[in-house]
C-alpha cells in the first residue's frame, strides 16, 4: 500500500502528456505543471530519461513494444490514488500513447473496469513532430494535409499504399511518421515507389531528422532525387502537394488552391 | 526612423508565432520568450487582444481579410530593425499566417525583395485546434488522419467535396477547420451531404467549440443525428474513421487497422 503517503482527497488521475519533439522550450505550461504535480511517470525509455532531473517522480521505463502492458500498469498505479503521467514524445494523440490507454480501457475485464473506475483519464496535448518540422521548414502544411504512420506493425502494407495513393489524388501535403526502422527497412522504399508512380518528378520532399534537437538536420529534395536511405526512424518526412514551392531557404504551400487569388 | 530606439546589433526578425487555441497554459515557453523579447506584434484583432497585458509591445491589429497586407506591413516593420511578431491562434503553419508571410515573400517586387533581404523569418509552432480538441475528446486522431479547411474563400467548393470523398475512401479520420461562417453558411452543409452519402449512419462526428476556453463545448453524435447547424466558425469538427469508437465519455481511434492485433 502506497496510499498512506498521499492526500486522501486527491483524485486518482492518469494524465497522458505530450513532451513535444525534444527541446523543452516546446513544452506547454500545462504539461510542465503536470510534471511538477505528479508522483509517477510511465513511458518508453528515452522519454522517461528526459525527466531524470525531476527527483520527486517515481520513473517507470519500458520498451516500445509494450504499450498495452504499460497502459495497464499506469492505470493500476493511478487506481492506488497516485498522480500518474503517461509520457509521449510530441503529442500523445498522434501515433502515441493516448490511443493505447483508451484501447486498454475499452478491452478491460470486469475486474479491471471496477479497479480503474475511479481513475480520471485526461490527455494534455503537445507539439507533434510534423508541426515542429513544418515550422522549421517554413509552412509546407499551410494547405490541406494528412498524417500517415508508415509503420506496418499495426496495419497491412497494402492499406498504407492505398492510403498514400488516395492522398496524392486528393492533393494533400503528407506527413509520414516512422518512415523506416531497422526491423522495417522496406516501409519508406515501398511508399517512395508509389509516390514516383503518382507524382511529378519535381514534387518537393522534406526530411526533418531530430527536429528541435542539437543535431537537427533538414533536407529538401525533388522527388526524382530522393532515395529510401534518406529517412530513418528519427526522421519525419513531409511530401509537398502539387502546389508546394520554395522561397529562399523555406518551403511553403500556398493557402489558395485552384483559383486566381494570388497577387 | 524608429531604429534609434533599438540595439543596432539586434538582427531584424519576423517571428510567426502560434498562441495555441486560447488557454495561455497551452502556449510554449519558446513563444512566451518571443513575446517577452519582441517590440511589435501584428495580427487579427482578437489575437492581438490576447496580448493586451504586455505593455512593452506595439500592437498592430487588422481584420482577417487582410492577411497579405498585414504580412507586408510586418516585414516592413522588421526591416527597420524591430523585433516583430506575427500572431496566429493555434499553430501558425496550419491554416494561419505562416503561409501568408511566405506567399508575400514569394511574390515580392524587386524593391520589396531588397528591403526585406535582411529580415530573418522564423516560425514558432503552437498547439493547433485539432490537437487540443482531440485531447479533450480522447484520441480520435490516434490513427492516420487529415486536416481540411472547409472555407471556400481560397479554393472552389468542388475541390473540398472531392477531397472529403477521397479522404473517406482512404478511411482517414478528418479534422475540419472553419466549417461554417455567416458569409458561408453552406460550407458544412455541403460536406455533410457528402459524408451522409459515403459513410455508415453510425459514424462518429465530434464538435469542439471554443476549445480550452471557459465556454468550451464538446459534443459527439452519430452521423445520422448531425445537422449543419451544429458547427459555426468557432467549432472544430472531427469526423471519425470507420474504426473510431466510444469508451466511457471518450472517443478514440485504435492504433491498429485491418489486422487481428487487439486484445
Amino acid at each position: 500500500m502506497r496510499t498512506e503517503q498521499l492526500n486522501p482527497l486527491s483524485k486518482a488521475r492518469l494524465s497522458v502528456v505530450g513532451l513535444g519533439p525534444g527541446d523543452d522550450a516546446l513544452m506547454t505550461d500545462q504539461v510542465r505543471d503536470a510534471l511538477a504535480n505528479a508522483t509517477d511517470a510511465f513511458g518508453y525509455f528515452p522519454y522517461v530519461e528526459r525527466l531524470s532531473g525531476l527527483e520527486h517522480l517515481r520513473l517507470h521505463a519500458s520498451d516500445n513494444r509494450e504499450e498495452l502492458e504499460r497502459a495497464r500498469a499506469a492505470l493500476d498505479c493511478a487506481s492506488e490514488g497516485r498522480q500518474v503521467l503517461m509520457l509521449s514524445s510530441g503529442d500523445p494523440g498522434v501515433f502515441a500513447m493516448a490511443s493505447a490507454v483508451f484501447e486498454v480501457l475499452d478491452l478491460a475485464s470486469a475486474e479491471e473496469r471496477e479497479r480503474w473506475a475511479g481513475v480520471d483519464v485526461q490527455v494534455l496535448p503537445g507539439i507533434t513532430a510534423m508541426l515542429a518540422a513544418a515550422a522549421r521548414l517554413g509552412a509546407p502544411l499551410g494547405h490541406d494535409f494528412c498524417a500517415i504512420n508508415l509503420s506496418d506493425n499495426l496495419k497491412p502494407a497494402a492499406v498504407i499504399e492505398r492510403r498514400v495513393r488516395l492522398a496524392v489524388q486528393a492533393d494533400f501535403a503528407m506527413a509520414f511518421y516512422n518512415p523506416s526502422s531497422a526491423s522495417r527497412p522496406e516501409g519508406f522504399a515501398r511508399v517512395l515507389r508509389v509516390l514516383k508512380e503518382e507524382c511529378e518528378p519535381g514534387r518537393l520532399i522534406c526530411f526533418a531528422r531530430n527536429v528541435s534537437r542539437a543535431d537537427e538536420r533538414l533536407q529538401v529534395h525533388a522527388l526524382e532525387a530522393v532515395d529510401a536511405s534518406m529517412a530513418d526512424m528519427r526522421t519525419l518526412v513531409i511530401v509537398g502537394s502539387s502546389t508546394t514551392r520554395r522561397v529562399g531557404r523555406h518551403v511553403y504551400t500556398p493557402r489558395s488552391y485552384g483559383m486566381q487569388t494570388r497577387g
